[in-house]
């Protein structure tokens, strides 16, 4: 099964840090991002409360919806339902695959993080209709996670795989192109825009990098 | 409206917090608070992941409802969902009550946090099942709370709402009684149980209390 229209919209995938804007809004830094060519949001919230989660869910997809891009809630289920977001992204603590889709429905897309090559696959088995692989890279913004797998990683997991792959974890404007190369269909970022002085000229060089 | 048999469930609830039970498991401490007379658990975690607090839900789920007791999730209304539990608890920084009740329908129980007056007759208009006065007395659980409305504050609750409420915060031995006389149709304890030497003696003292 291929993903036409999905895969050109996972293409660059900016995941939302708060921690990381420098003290900008974070519907300011999105705008931003999306005017320089981000083509599907992310939002992840770690420390806040579950109304600061909606709130700021309920302001991106007022700037989203619009433009027609996706926003994908990391982890909370309710807080997508409640918003009417397009796709949930889950990590290997997060809801499992089959909860998640029976709440959500079969038109709600669910991405799930992969760290290894069994993730993937358990991950397809189970209805994910993307993957994002996690990390690709080492990464100062994550701390938690598993060794990076690498390019090589990428090219293992596209010859098992069928579904989008979303490679996360380091990547910048150097590596980029490389990831997708490897098979990856596109790219999430965290630092690299959320942290960037511009934005907008992050989102815009990087979108020039992945062709 | 009334709601006869729900006051009687709410009669003594008990308000799970892992970092109380002394090392014991949760299920475990519930098991004995059941067996000692509680009428209601709420499931509240506040920092695991959402995969662990599904986990915890399940077995709580598996524990009271073959006994008939409703199991209440406290602001995770997608975990309520994935195990199907009977009700939710939202504290006023967690989801709107119209936002939970569109998600959960209208037969789940929707408790909500009420600090003051204005709070539980808000709560009560927006549709709330019961409300939880939150804190009587002040408590050495939570350090986020607002200032403690005391038995008068139940009192003015009573006279202008008409929904079943339940007293939190502080509740012990020597007053659990007084908080009913006052108008609340139960009390929510969490140390008082959580913390027992013996969970099931504590509920059962309790519960000879509430008469």
């Amino acid at each position: 099964m291929t993903h036409v229209s999905m895969d050109s919209r996972l293409l660059l995938h900016l995941v939302t840090d708060r921690t990381l804007s420098r003290g900008r809004s974070l519907v300011e830094v999105v705008q931003e991002a999306v005017a320089g060519g981000v083509t599907c949001v992310q939002l992840r919230e770690k420390n806040c409360s579950t109304r600061e989660f909606l709130d700021e869910a309920l302001l991106l997809k007022e700037l989203l919806q619009p433009l027609g891009l996706p926003l994908i809630i990391n982890d909370r289920v309710d807080i997508a339902l409640s918003v009417g977001a397009d796709g949930v992204h889950l990590g290997q603590t997060d809801l499992p695959i089959s909860h998640a889709r029976r709440l959500l429905g079969p038109d709600c897309l669910i991405g799930v993080s992969a760290e290894s090559v069994d993730d993937a696959i358990e991950a397809q088995q189970q209805g994910a209709d993307y993957i994002g692989i996690s990390p690709v890279f080492s990464t100062p913004t994550k701390t938690d996670t598993a060794p990076a797998l690498g390019l090589e990683g990428i090219r293992r997991i596209r010859e098992q795989v069928q579904i989008p792959l979303v490679g996360i974890g380091g990547i910048n404007l150097t590596n980029a192109r490389q990831v997708r190369e490897a098979g990856a269909d596109g790219v999430a970022v965290v630092s690299a825009i959320m942290s960037a002085e511009s934005p907008r000229q992050a989102a815009e060089i990087m979108r020039g990098v992945l062709g």
